[in-house]
């Protein structure tokens, strides 16, 4: 006979951390095999994964929340970048022994909050034990009108380039945090807003909508601004001109900049920014502007689309600025 | 200036290997951050996701085909319970700094092979070096014509049982693989029919429309019969009766029982079938067996649902099978 008491340790845990996140009807309450979902008519699916591993994307002894919500936000990222609208999320989730259920608790509340703040709701996850570091995977889907995802190409001369927040904080974060940045002057604030950066990006969902409806080619920045708008402008065919000077960097990456002029290059070529960058028609570039007010992100024109290829970062004495490394990889 | 030499060699290693199993035109060649596609008009997606570790689901040296076959057809099968058809997969792959260049081709290879067999494209992808084992998270999603994803809750008193295929071969294949069957009279294809069960799940797809037009409930039997369905029975809140003897062992199961009659347990709980169990109306078990027939998949009539709660095993001699463990889990 086997009854109610033979589940499993695994559906334990599902059942208490997991299973108040699946609020849609059709996760089933994370209960059965799969989940379902009525995709919104005349709509395209938007798909994207992205995983963090503890020790390669986030430090081991993050905060569980900020974790889950890292996890969450680098995929909530991409599908701003691309015009959508999240609809919801699975969880492959991987844990090490050491690994307890207070840590779990927090994890799902992390996890949890966003969901609820980015009205993305959990479809269907997997949990297993590793013997390697915590690995989060988020496969992530989202809808747009049919037809609509904005794409890295289509990109035209002309066009604007705009990018959102600002540049370079997470990798300058990610300097304090390896406390390989002894010289900076900073203040406490200063250092505290670059370390979060890194930490918790934000993604510019609110944005996405207004992407769609004006940006003729887009991508979240994810890898370093130089390699990644770099990849926008090879996906479309054309060459861009960036003035570095208009490049948004916040007080503190500029407190940094100012003090150790290296870190120029550092801030546009590192890793983590998670904001958007995008072309916009020129006749279209008010528009754009006075929309990204509405729903509160800043952005920033920092350049042109051009005939040719490659793109340029010019500073201010029009010198192009050269990059030892465009882009960060894992590789 | 930022050109061509800088993708990334991870971009590259996408480009060369996973690239051309992205061959739905909305997958953009794995060039963008997010892929999309139109779902067919008047569908439900039917999501589920799924992991496999090395050294927890499968042995670190597993061809790597069939480690990237088992990490889709873990997937697969689920949907296939589910009575979905698969539109397509995104994968997350952590692999540890030692794994090459001709692990990952062999690993494209079987993946390439799987996606076509099973009509099941690769949508998006991320790639990472991890500290730990390799580990590969798939996110899949199918469709069913709007509410007909079968579920677990739906049996109903009445109802015959059915499972495909056969039942234990794959824990037992695992046993043989650990060296912990010694003495066990099997024949060459006997202990490599067992060996390759485990190896190489096989997911019944083409059985999903079937189960899907007649089943009042199914689930795919992944972490032993017993334990799987009584999950089933307590999500449908019925009983059953199961016949032991009408579990559909293969030839090299039964060997081992004959010789090892406590393998019958473990045969009835071990994890892997990657079967489907299900619940069909009286009226429509006819016709299910010979659609079932029509698709080439093996189906046999295990027991009968009832009202009450449990579900009971039942020997020859009437007296009920108890298990120690109904069903595996990692925690």
């Amino acid at each position: 006979m086997v009854s109610r008491e033979d589940m499993s340790a695994e559906d334990r845990l599902i059942a208490r951390f997991f299973a108040p996140l699946a609020t849609h009807p059709g996760a089933l309450a994370l209960s059965d095999d799969a989940a379902f979902v009525t995709p919104p008519k005349g709509s395209d699916l938007v798909l994207k994964t992205d995983a963090i591993i503890g020790g390669v994307h986030f430090f081991p002894d993050d905060a569980a929340q900020a974790v889950a919500s890292k996890a969450l936000r680098v995929n909530l990222s991409d599908l701003a970048a691309k015009g959508a609208r999240p609809l919801g999320f699975l969880l492959s989730l991987a844990i090490p022994m050491t690994i307890d259920e207070a840590w779990l608790a927090d994890f799902a509340e992390g996890l949890r909050g966003d969901s609820v703040l980015f009205d993305c709701p959990l479809f269907g996850g997997d949990t297993d034990r590793t013997p390697g570091p915590t690995t989060i995977s988020i496969a992530m889907f989202g809808s747009v009108p049919e037809g609509t995802m904005v794409r890295r190409a289509g990109a035209k001369p002309g066009d604007r380039v705009f990018v959102t927040g600002s540049i370079g904080d997470a990798v300058l974060g990610l300097a304090l945090r390896n406390a390989a940045a002894p010289k900076w002057k900073l203040s406490d604030t200063q250092r505290k807003h670059l370390v979060s950066r890194y930490l918790l990006p934000q993604p510019r969902t609110a944005l996405a909508e207004v992407v769609r409806t004006h940006a003729s080619a887009a991508m979240d920045v994810s890898d370093g601004l130089a390699g990644d708008f770099a990849k926008l402008c090879r996906a479309s065919g054309v060459a861009a001109r960036i003035d570095v000077g208009r490049v948004p960097l916040s007080e503190a990456a500029k407190a940094v900049v100012s003090g150790d002029a290296a870190m120029l290059e550092t801030a546009l070529s590192g890793g983590d920014d998670y904001e958007i960058v995008c072309a916009v028609p020129e006749a279209k570039a008010d528009s754009f502007c006075a929309a990204a007010k509405k729903v509160g992100v800043d952005v920033s024109d920092i350049g042109e689309i051009m005939a040719g290829s490659g793109a340029r970062f010019e500073k201010a004495d029009g010198k192009a600025l050269t990059f030892a490394r465009a882009s960060f990889s894992h590789f």
